[in-house]
Order: C-alpha cells, then sequence, then structure tokens
C-alpha cells in the first residue's frame, strides 16, 4: 500500500512537472505578428498580465516538482530521525497547498481572459481578437488545456501528501485513512 | 486548547459567511446606467462571466459557512458515535478544501477582469471602461475586496478542518500539531 501511494505520488509530481512545463513553454514563447495594410501589429503573452502569470506558476509548479522528485528519488535509500520527516511533511504539505491555490487562481485568471480573447465584451466594445490573431489564440489555448490538467494534478498531489502527513498521526491512521 | 481552535474555526466561518454575503450583495446588484448624447448605455455585472461566477461562489461560501456554523451550533451539546464524525470530518474536509479551491479561483478571474477594465489592453484595443462606469467600477472593486478577504478565510477555514481531521489519527496526534 505505502509503495503504491509513493509511486502514485511521484507519477502526479512527474505528470505536474511535464504539465507545467508544457504549459510555460507553449504560451511563454507564444507571440504573433500581422501585417494590416502598411503596418505590423503584434500580439504576445506580454500583453496580458494573466498569460505572464500563468507562465510564471506554471514554470514554478514544473520547477518545484522536478525538485520533489528529485529528493524523493535521492532519500529513498536514507531513514532519517522520527521528528525530521514530520518536520519536512508539514512543510511539502503546506507548499503543495500553496502551489495548487496559486495554479488554480493562474489557470482561472487565464481562462478569464482567454474568454474575453474567443468572444469578446460587445457591451465594452472589446472586440474579439481570436479572429485576428488565430495561431496566437490556438497556442495559448493548448497551453492553457496543459495548465488545467497540471493544476488537477497539483490538487491530487496536495491531497497525497496531506495523506502521507496523516499516516504520521497514530498507529493506525494509515489504515484507517485508506478505508475511505 | 480544542474550546480555542473550535471558537476560531467558528469565529472564520461566521466572517467567511459574511464577506461572501456582502461580496455577493454588492457585485451581485452592480450596474449602473450611463447616457451617451441620444441613447442608455448600461453596464452590469452579467456582462462578465467572471463577475458572475464571483457572485455565485461568494454567495455559495455564504450559504454553506452558513449551514455549517448552524450546524455546529446544534450538535454542541451532543455526543455522536466514535465512527460518525471521522466520516463527517472527511467530508467537511473535503468541501473546506473546495471551497477555497473555487472561491480564490473566482477571484483570480474577477481580479483579472477588473484589471483589464481599469486600465484596459490598449495592444488588443480593448478600452478603459472604468472612466465611463466609475460608480459601477467602484462597487465591483469593494466586492472583490471582501471576496478576496473571504477566500483568505476559506484557506484559513480549510487549514483549520485539516487539523480537526489530523487529531482523530492517534492520541498524541492533538498535541504534536500543536507544536508546528
Amino acid at each position: 500500500m505505502e509503495r503504491k501511494a509513493k509511486l502514485a505520488e511521484l507519477s502526479l509530481r512527474a505528470l505536474l512537472c511535464a504539465l507545467g512545463a508544457l504549459a510555460a513553454a507553449l504560451v511563454g514563447t507564444d507571440s504573433e505578428t500581422r501585417t494590416f495594410f502598411s503596418f505590423q501589429k503584434k500580439a504576445s503573452f506580454t500583453d496580458m498580465e494573466a498569460m505572464v502569470f500563468l507562465v510564471a506558476a506554471s514554470a514554478a509548479a514544473a520547477g518545484y516538482s522536478l525538485l520533489q522528485a528529485a529528493a524523493r528519488c535521492c532519500c529513498l535509500a536514507a531513514r532519517p530521525s522520527p521528528r525530521a520527516p514530520r518536520l519536512a511533511r508539514w512543510c511539502v504539505f503546506a507548499c503543495d497547498q500553496a502551489l495548487a491555490y496559486v495554479l488554480l487562481a493562474a489557470v482561472a485568471a487565464a481562462l478569464q481572459a482567454s474568454v474575453v480573447a474567443k468572444r469578446g465584451l460587445p457591451e465594452l466594445q472589446w472586440m474579439p481578437v481570436c479572429d485576428l490573431y488565430g495561431a496566437f489564440c490556438r497556442r495559448a489555448g493548448g497551453g492553457i488545456a496543459c495548465a488545467v490538467a497540471a493544476g488537477l494534478a497539483a490538487v491530487g498531489v496536495s491531497f497525497l501528501s496531506a495523506f502521507n502527513l496523516f499516516r504520521l498521526y497514530g498507529g493506525g491512521g494509515a489504515t484507517t485513512a485508506t478505508a475511505w
């Protein structure tokens, strides 16, 4: 059971790392230049704060997950003192929670921006821009889809690290927790 | 200690209820009509999906917190079976986590929309609308500020319900958890 839980956590962290890196790469390199009559117009992800926030959050998620996975792989054979892992798991739990909150907030902000970019808001005279910058929007859409999946993986990771923390409290904790 | 934790949780839930209701009321009744030359233009919170999402999430947070606080007050004297509260706390923990994620996502989306409404996006020919609809934007800003505070309260509530769940696992769980 413990082996399965560790494997699931490692897989989720690897998935989060890959999806976060892919989302950051897709959105972070997204720009398109169009020529209208005699002048050029360029759309870039830096035009919207939400997209910059998404790139930063996705890259941070990928980097953090990579570090976590590397630390887990390195420490598999080590047997630390009984007090150390509890403090470490509290830190990991707090970081995982914060990561899940920040990543989901970034995804929500980017989704809001992309919906307005796709549909426009005629009531406020905001025209849709995806008709003009098709390739830009498709690439951003792919990046946001990866970020949504990364956000769900982050929620899964935060639940698993909570489960790992629960098991430290009392001898019967692990077996009771698996019953739910 | 247990009495303080319960009091803190009840206070946070009451705060979340009040702030959620205030945010929903402020944003949910937000509209402004202006007359430009001979025709009227109306800005309403329903123009933006992000604001509708914020109203729904804030109202749900207020309703859920009210129900939770009422249930806690009603059950204070009751002494349920040892298995029932563990299942109930798992449910409460899951609901609190979901509420915190959804509320923070709604706040992030609304913040993104409000930043664009305030500053505009000249690169995409989206003009700022707060110069035209000043009262509308001020009221929305107040609602979003309440929702941000409600989101932070929701994060606090989710941590406290996690703490309440931890204490069910092992006899020494409560005292150890308070040391961190």
